[in-house]
């Protein structure tokens, strides 16, 4: 069988090739040539792009609505993306985190870095969950749940689309079982030697935050004997990896009733309700009522979401940041330890640390950076993309 | 018993007196109104610091042969630095270790971050390793080792006055038994379950590099029955990490031949020389034989001395560190892991990490980046010098 022949995209004259060449994933619009016949791509076609010299430098994916104009899928432009090459993408990225992790719960593909732009796979056991956050992928969806289900044996496949990235590709939310049948009620993941329940089918992203994995054993090393306070707690992530490790008591804060429901059941499952308890309010709400009590723990962790989701939202973002260590430092006890984490895209490291050292600053207290935390390796880089490691979690002893 | 007063060393009109209250450690030579007085108080003499309107910021130690003029000890102006004041210093450092780790092996005291600037103190067991490298440590060695012991209960103190930091402080190299009796021989240390034969009196600095235990161990996750080669392996630090991991094999190249005999001393003690083997000889030298020879690797690692230890040396250093991924890159075989390190201060995570991905393009491999690494949480930073972290470890997957 022969396939009808890829459209050709072709790079702008002044747009240098040498960045892609070097292992760049992306292309923006203003960097080829949009005549109409290239407008009138479908969002989500394959192509063959080439430089301005009509060398061909890979098979791209290609969406004219996006400012990512094509995302390159593979060097080789005579390669065939078909199930036989999802195959191969997805085994090399399951070798890896077969390699790193002795049970099947972690990040399967992280979109570029991983070979699949712009989708993420988390797997929690016999169930993956997948997010086809790019025009593309949820085109060719077909032959990735095929492969998916045939390299990793899994039985039960979701699709979870909802999230900022599919609306900047132009694609719909909803979420639908692609094979196997939803899990009945929530699934209990260990990690860490804690359980969290994962509602892969109602929750947020995939369900479970598999990316603070190695930042919550970073934890767990502080909270022997502790009393720990989990600030923006979720499913209980600091809290309950905290009590594995031997904390004495977990307070988790979260705003979501149904999120603080599923801390309480992992802490059944665990078998330490009785060393756990929830609070559901605001969480600066919430910090300031526990300083008014006087409230003084030796772990305190602020995990929050996305204060700075866009560079327009970045000195906001900082504010909030630098306002939830001013007002956690004063809860952590002499000698305690206070962890703050980032996710946000926008606030680099550096930009983090310094919020985070002057909020500190500012409840008068001072502090050593004992540890810098990141995501876990199961959350690849793309080396060229280095810069982009959204997560950030920073360990002080106050 | 009143002591007479300190001196007073007042900072010019133009010096903003701010950072030093927001925990900032040092002043420079520049930075302090230098009249005959001044110069003329002996290195490593103690001093009260006031801002331009004589209100007083802390207790300094001065060096006036040195560019770091004055190093904060302690913001209450009235602080007696004695042994109780050492000993308050200790004990707090020594809290942290005791919470991190089971063993007693780990570095105590890092410098300004643990409150004691310019001071290092790694313990092994019941010895401890001290380097006074600043001018008032030296001065102040009796009460501190009066402290060290009284806290910590070590038998044996051994200064190892030896490095690039006390000569800027114009102190001179040496080496002595301060307490006790110097151990017979190389000291066994366990890490990560490899043991380590360290050399306290006559080794490098003092004689083991602690601060790579965490990346070791990241090592040894990567490990599992593969083929290693530990580059600038020292006493056989990623080598037998990985070995005691279940490495199938490991070669370590050095350019000294006593630490390649304390790294087989170690294999031995673990019982697994017949899965280590060494090589002495340049590091690139080497590398270019193993190429010529086809040689292939699972994991390579390579842990350089500093290439850039100044920002004079940043340029070659960056080149040098380019130059080394490149040539290890092609040793590592398809889907295997490259460490690569650095312990350059003058080479920030950015430069050092765009090095090392230039090299690994240069030698036609292309890699996701899987773990960041830095020193462990026994080598706190101060936070308003958090950029100075000057251990990187990037994973790298080609």
């Amino acid at each position: 069988m022969t396939l009808s022949p890829l459209p050709i995209v072709r790079l702008k004259p002044k747009t240098d090739a040498r960045k892609l060449r070097h292992g760049s994933p992306w292309v923006f619009a203003n960097e080829v040539v949009t005549d109409r016949r290239t407008k009138a791509i479908a969002p989500g076609s394959l192509a063959v792009l080439e430089d301005a010299e009509r060398a061909a430098l890979g098979v791209v994916a290609v969406n004219p609505d996006s400012k990512i104009f094509c995302r390159m899928l593979d060097r080789d432009p005579g390669a065939q993306v078909d199930q036989a090459w999802f195959a191969a993408r997805i085994g090399r990225a399951l070798a890896l985190r077969e390699r790193l992790y002795g049970t099947p719960f972690y990040r399967l593909i992280h979109a570029e870095a991983d070979g699949l732009p712009g989708v993420v796979i988390d797997r929690f056991g016999d169930v993956a969950v997948v997010q086809p956050n790019a025009a593309w992928a949820e085109a060719q969806l077909g032959p990735m749940v095929e492969a998916l289900v045939a390299v990793t044996g899994v039985s039960t496949v979701i699709k979870n689309a909802s999230g900022r990235a599919r609306a900047l590709e132009g694609l719909d939310e909803g979420q639908e079982v692609l094979r196997g049948v939803a899990p009945q009620g929530p699934l209990p993941v260990e990690m860490n030697g804690a359980v969290y329940m994962a509602d892969l089918v109602g929750g947020q992203k995939t369900g479970l935050f598999l990316d603070q994995r190695e930042n919550h054993a970073f934890a767990g090393r502080l909270a022997g004997g502790a009393r720990v306070l989990d600030v923006f707690s979720h499913v209980g992530g600091f809290g309950l990896a905290c009590l594995a490790a031997g904390a004495e008591h977990a307070l988790a804060v979260d705003g979501s009733d149904p999120a603080l429901a599923l801390a309480g059941e992992g802490a059944a499952a665990m078998g330490v309700s009785d060393r756990f308890e929830t609070r559901r309010g605001d969480a600066f709400e919430v910090l300031e009522a526990l300083a008014g009590a006087g409230a003084q723990f030796d772990v305190v962790i602020c995990d929050p979401p996305a204060f700075a989701p866009s560079k327009q939202a970045l000195d906001a973002g900082l504010r909030a940041y630098e306002k939830l260590a001013r007002m956690a430092a004063p809860l952590v006890a002499e000698g305690g330890f206070l962890g703050l984490c980032s996710c946000s895209h926008a606030a680099d490291l550096g930009r983090f640390r310094t919020a985070s050292i002057r909020g500190i600053g500012r409840a008068g207290r001072q502090g050593q950076l004992i540890h810098t935390g990141q995501a876990g390796p199961d959350h690849p880089l793309l080396p060229q993309l280095a810069e982009s490691g959204y997560l950030k979690a920073l360990f002080f002893r106050l």
